[in-house]
């Protein structure tokens, strides 16, 4: 880590994820990773101000304070002074959407001391889902004719996990956090503001990314939502559209300078650089050197898929079944499409805790018994994937559709559910787990499918993420059933070194992103072939996933109508 | 068991398993059930003459007769020598189709030298599945226009698992046993048959169960299958029709009486009634006091479920789907519809099985880690059955379609396979569970109501069999989701005690099996009554049932086209 470069100048990417934050300290010129910190948000993992079975997920803005300034000092700690003084600039990506209110100076509301243990007045974090109700009524608003159909670039249905839907609920939930929001502000763009002390909303920058795929912004509707949509979502939004923005800027542009009681903070100079933020999977695209038609996944528990193309292949076309589509959200120039898999490695684990319970029940009735549940646990990914890697083909593998937390793209179904099928006596749990695999490798086609089936090429798959890293069962197993190569990305920080990328074109190491990609974006270690398969195996196994998951989709109507039914007592 | 009647006629039920024989020793008045005996197959215990990956079950006849005495003997052992001397008669039943072919004198050819260790010279057990293409021929045959529609009273598909397939398929394979083959015989027939001596093919009694379920014969069309038919199916078979036989016999009437040599060696009177033999499930009906309209499931691994009507309620109409109609098959004025279900125990002993692999593979890698596998594996069932039986109604449960052995009523489909649906990230292995034993309750309501959409009516069910004795939750989950009430018999051996109940008529104790029924029948032991539930969330799981279902149907389907083009060489 610590090859040294003196003189270079230096970036730092910041990539804040669910439960920690990166830094990660970069040689602007050779793209080497010379130093990285990580540190976790302390409230949060005490579990303060969440509630998980209502599925509220709050984090602490002090969380993200101090556990980005411990990752830069840690990271700055690896490193020679020489190298610390050389850092020219600093880029952020995080989780989103991932939005708090703020006060008329910019301040987050949980950091005035009268909100200060109010979960409404912190970050929503992404996978929060308690505005659902108000996801509903901004998609009924939005598909009436009333209004332009603002969902329109962000594939048809607004979430519950975004920006509106949150800042609309948590106003009408809480009066005091609705009279005290000047504005709301999302996390990525935000950190910067802090950084660089433009935390005020006249001079707070904020970034293409969110605003586009979040927040509804677009160009052809003159940016924001018109303020008479969003009085017609809640009365609580009145006037607030005048008091957020209308301009945004993509992630080269600058947010800031780092702030002279930051650069003391954080052993680095002031004035440097702060590039506008983006959220991190877009971040990783340019991270992995993604460009026009690479198809760049993000695998994780979940994936996040992105595919740039040239602004004039889509034009105002909207590409149907997708998350979102906006100008700059990853890099300056292209068109980012957004997708992803609402479980990916999640289906890998829910099937691992399923096969633990025996053992875990056993032992609970037993007290007596010594076994280490946990060597036990930690082997089980490793031998079941053993174990299916030696499979033949066409032999009794299971044929599963990967909807276990409902369907993202294509189409996004939060109502769907998952499945096992093609199981007989013989069926063995690696049987099982092999279709599991499978079905999460079908759930990447059909992502593939749907791009490429409505005029959009896609000429390279990327993989990033634990999974890309860490599993080449899984991976062989994505390019066998996508019929098509993948590419592993080397670097296991894609994301933080797109944000130092962002970094480097801010402090004006480079002229643009593509050009600081050439030097900086992370090489590839491995590519995935296609192996050869028993002709018309793989078509007839995509064909009957396909099958089993248009009687899923009925399934989850006759569920829906049974629930409706019986809610209303009918018999 | 030693309660004493002196002076009482008693009777043995003999119950031919696909493991071990049973022999019963029952008070003909009373029904009291004296003694009992149990032998295991000793060369079917070592594996010998089977193949099971080619699914070649066979029992050489030696099995039978070693085991039956022994387990006569353990019986007569059991009581006191004068009610030894007061056994009256015996009753056989056994597993079927499982026929062997017999010589000129009516030998099993097995037992001639020149064949003792000829697997084809044997009993070719229910399960042998060895002959799937002649069963396909027969089909293909009795569908043509050249001839009568044989499977008409089979359910319209006949089986690799009948008589015909297995003798066509063996002629076949093996010319010497072609050759030798005098005729064959059924199990179920061969038994009375032997014990009275009465073996040579002009006096052995046919029963008409076997024949009648197994062997095509019909009066309406004169009996066996014709000449030419079966001369289609196999030249290996013409002239067997010829040698076979004409007249059929129901099991209140007298195959024979007990030959001196046998009531020597058996510690019984020598000159005692031997009753024409009946399928185990047959006699379990009786054996558990089924009268008209009481559908009966032997529930164990699979089930066998016989419901008797009058012959008037159907005369010639073919109730479609089921496995098979006859006149007399169990209670002789009685016709018996026979219908199953591929796969119940076995449904969750698989499940079992999958979750057992983690601890198995985990001990296998690690034989220094003490663990009692046995004891672990023993309390699976019992935990996931307590943890199942405490779940929420409307909870999380799994949906699945229990096919996982194909379906065997209504509409036999041995290409079918099952599934498991409605999983989320939630989901647990209780879920799963709960899911799979609620699919065996559907599969169970699926045939209830296969036969009432046909007009057949069914007033009250009965179980009998492991599953109904071991697992109240199973049985009040049936209850629920049929929406009738269940009750279960007393006795864990009715159909030795429905053997048992045959032989007191054929004895001459009672003039009807029905008037022997009244006194020997077992009692009912216990009642599940349908629990209440969500108003129509009953309703609507059996539909997401069926909808699932049908999609297996088209999966099964795009499997057997992919299968077939593949092997054509289609890409």
């Amino acid at each position: 880590m610590e090859k040294r470069q003196k003189s270079e100048p230096c970036v730092i990417g910041l990539d804040f994820g669910s439960d920690s934050v990166r830094a990660l300290l970069v040689n602007a010129r050779s793209g080497t990773e010379l130093a990285s910190g990580v540190a976790e948000y302390p409230r949060w993992k005490e579990g303060r101000y969440c509630q998980p079975a209502q599925s509220q997920f709050r984090h602490h803005p002090l969380d993200y304070l101090e556990s980005m300034t411990q990752a830069i000092q840690a990271a700055v700690a690896q490193v020679t002074p020489d190298i610390a003084q050389s850092v020219v600039g600093i880029g952020v990506d995080s989780t989103g959407s991932t939005p708090a209110p703020i006060d008329a100076d910019g301040q987050i509301l949980a950091l005035r001391p009268e909100f200060a243990d109010n979960p409404n007045a912190m970050f929503i974090l992404w996978k929060d889902h308690t505005s659902v109700p108000m996801a509903e009524r901004i998609n009924q608003l939005a598909h009436s004719s009333d209004f332009p159909d603002y969902t329109r670039y962000v594939g048809g249905i607004y979430s519950s996990e975004w920006f509106w839907a949150k800042a609309a609920w948590v106003s009408e939930q809480d009066a005091a956090v609705a009279r005290h929001a000047y504005s709301w502000v999302e996390l990525c763009d935000w950190v910067p503001a802090v950084l660089s002390g433009n935390q005020h909303p006249d001079v707070l920058r904020r970034g293409m990314c969110a605003a586009g795929h979040k927040v509804m912004w677009h160009e052809s509707w003159g940016g924001l939502p018109s303020e008479a949509f969003l009085t017609a979502v809640s009365p609580t939004l009145a006037g607030l559209r005048e008091r957020m923005y209308h301009d945004v800027y993509t992630a080269d542009q600058v947010a800031g300078y780092l702030t002279e009681a930051w650069a003391e903070q954080l052993g680095l100079e002031a004035g440097i650089a702060i590039a506008v933020g983006e959220f991190d999977c877009h971040m990783g695209a340019v991270g992995a050197g993604a460009g026009a038609h690479d198809l760049v996944k993000v695998i994780g528990t979940s994936t996040c898929d992105i595919l740039m193309v040239e602004p004039s292949q889509v034009a105002d076309k909207a590409i149907a079944g997708i998350c979102g589509q906006v100008l700059g959200s990853a890099l300056p120039d292209m068109t980012a499409l957004e997708a992803g898999q609402s479980a990916f490695g999640d289906i890998y684990a829910w099937y691992k805790r399923l096969l633990l319970w025996p053992v875990q029940q056993y032992l609970s009735e037993h007290p007596d018994v010594s076994f280490d549940l946990t060597d036990f646990e930690n082997a089980l990914i490793p031998q079941l994937t053993q174990a299916a890697a030696a499979l033949d083909e066409g032999g009794n593998q299971a044929l599963a559709v990967d909807w276990h937390n409902g369907r993202r793209t294509p189409d996004a179904n939060q109502r769907l559910k998952g499945a096992i099928a093609e199981l007989n006596l013989g069926s063995t749990a690696v049987d099982l787990f092999a279709g599991l695999v499978e079905a999460t490798a079908h759930g990447a086609k059909a992502i593939v499918d749907c791009f490429v089936n409505q005029g959009v090429n896609v000429d390279r798959l990327v993989a990033i993420g634990g999974i890309s890293q860490k599993s080449p069962y899984v991976m062989q197993t994505c390019a066998n059933v996508i019929g098509r190569e993948i590419v592993v990305a080397e670097s296991e920080q894609c994301c933080a070194l797109g944000a130092a990328i962002f970094a480097a074109v801010a402090a004006g190491v480079y002229p643009t992103a593509q050009e600081a990609q050439k030097q900086m974006a992370s090489p590839i270690s491995r590519t995935y072939v296609p192996e050869s398969a028993i002709p018309g195996v793989r078509e007839s196994r995509y064909a009957m996933y396909r099958t089993l998951g248009q009687s899923l989709e009925q399934l989850s109507v006759e569920r829906s109508n049974d629930t409706e039914s019986s809610q209303r007592g009918d018999a």
